[in-house]
């Protein structure tokens, strides 16, 4: 996914919400509300495996490859931890 | 949480997709994305379950209380919906 | 759903449990036991909300036609409860 | 997390849901079942994390410095996917 797709994607979230500020103010139904913020959470869950993706095939791999164990430590900490909040959110 | 509460946290969320939007064109690190993608989707949740208590205290009660099986029924399958999606997204 | 059918559900779940600490045991790729997480944790997202979708039609129910005010705030509050911590876990 | 505290906490979660079992058979009000399944997934979480966490200091390490671009490819397509499937369940 390059720059242009991740701030695509991220340009229809953002209308999105608006849509549904648009949906608040004309009263609309509860739960519609509710189906249309889980849809907008399903489209960043999308965005954030994408780029995540990325990260794998660019800086994880120079960390690996690289010589600095801290900064390979550091990076590979960083993936557990979004994996762990990914679970959570 | 009245129309005001629920408009002003998605006009918060609006701003901060937004600034992940700058995020992506300023080339900023792909965990940080990834953070900031998920503290949204974290406030979506709040967003909606603030949503559906407000939905129990109106709609729910007045379906169940009604004379309409029928329209019963749908209120309460809808919840049970919105929440199974819910643990999916 | 009955208790049988609930009872059913968890057996399996506890199966598959098991099943998962023998692919520990003999080494199995960690790839393939996380795989084997997630299905649980979806099955139990499975049983979880056949249990709300029948609490909604029993003990809700009862709740919100009842004369205490107290016990329907109590079963709408535990019901939003479930629900904000279903997008969490 | 060596091999005897993934095995311990599998355990534990077995343990849990025979409990669960017990509940159901007596029962036990439908909220009190749902949070305790909720115990459980969030104990699920823990594991797929600190697997993740062994699988990217060993498997990972391996086949990103290793010769083969296929192997490492699939290595990093599946800590993806598994990414991405944690969002969801």
């Amino acid at each position: 996914m390059d720059k242009k797709d991740k701030l695509r994607r991220l340009k229809n979230i953002e209308g999105h919400i608006r849509g549904i500020q648009r949906m608040v103010e004309s009263d609309e139904y509860c739960i519609d509300l509710i189906r249309q913020i889980q849809a907008v959470q399903g489209a960043l869950s999308k965005v954030s495996a994408k780029i995540l993706n990325e990260h794998l095939h660019s800086c994880l791999i120079t960390a690996v490859r690289g010589e600095d164990p801290d900064e390979r430590e550091r990076v590979l900490r960083e993936i557990a931890e979004v994996y762990e909040m990914a679970s959570k959110v």
